[in-house]
């Protein structure tokens, strides 16, 4: 199994935590973890994780985008880190491109705002979201009630 | 060997990165590695390093002085992250009751100006600085240039 984890330009302070918390939890699962983001999210995350103890490997957002088109990547489940309009953009990309199932992690001040967004476009996608900026704390509680990721699988 | 990462209020979204990726560096070196904050800040690292792949343990900052004030704790090196006056506050503070070498590890817009601030408050400290919000790449540069965190002891 291998999931995507789709990172936003790293502006909030928790998306680096909350990526390498699920991150942790997927490969536990057995999940082969990969993150795709610009280059300078890419970058944060291998300063955070410099010994891939969380993130097996990493790609270009564009990148990414053209080989899922051409059908030559694809993966079980993709997270959607999801801050701003342009974090929904990136969700509704990939999950039209892939045949995993999409989940939208959705935090900062205007998450709840932004997680009716991702609801109206994206149908079946399992969407967490706290007004999370600096205490990750509540979103890790709503990202722990999901006792398995693979269960997600199968919606 | 033991190190501590003074960690400031996590406004600024390089600081996770940068704190693990120096608690890499000196596990990699031989040290146990301590992180302090208020507990938010020690939250957010708990959230990014479940598996305690790179930080072996947290204490809360006002315990923490508490104890070097009382002779009970202290460390051979202590890495204050600063973003702001107050993060150049705890440093100086622990400089004060600790026997081990201080580094300030400065970064934000401001990071110019606090890095002057802190060479000013604290002799014999090794500053590095970057006006890193989001980038972590000038920060992590500063950082490699210094081979092992071992010779900062002997300064």
């Amino acid at each position: 199994m291998r999931a995507l984890l789709l990172l936003g330009c790293p502006e909030v302070p928790v998306q680096t935590g909350i990526a390498l918390y699920i991150a942790n939890k997927l490969k536990d699962e057995g999940f082969e973890v990969v993150a795709a983001g610009t280059p300078s999210a890419i970058n944060l995350m291998r300063v955070a994780d410099p010994k891939k103890a969380y993130i097996d490997s990493y790609i270009e957002i564009e990148r990414c985008v053209d080989q899922m088109g051409e059908g030559k990547f694809d993966v079980d489940v993709s997270f959607g880190f999801i801050h701003k309009d342009s974090g929904i953009q990136y969700l509704a990309t990939v999950a039209a491109l892939s045949n995993g199932a999409p989940v939208a992690i959705v935090f900062g001040r205007e998450a709840k705002e932004l997680s009716n967004e991702v609801k109206e476009a994206l149908d079946n996608c399992l969407v967490l979201w706290a007004t999370a900026v600096h205490n990750p704390m509540e979103l890790k509680k709503r990202i722990d009630e999901v006792a398995r990721w693979a269960s997600v699988l199968k919606r």
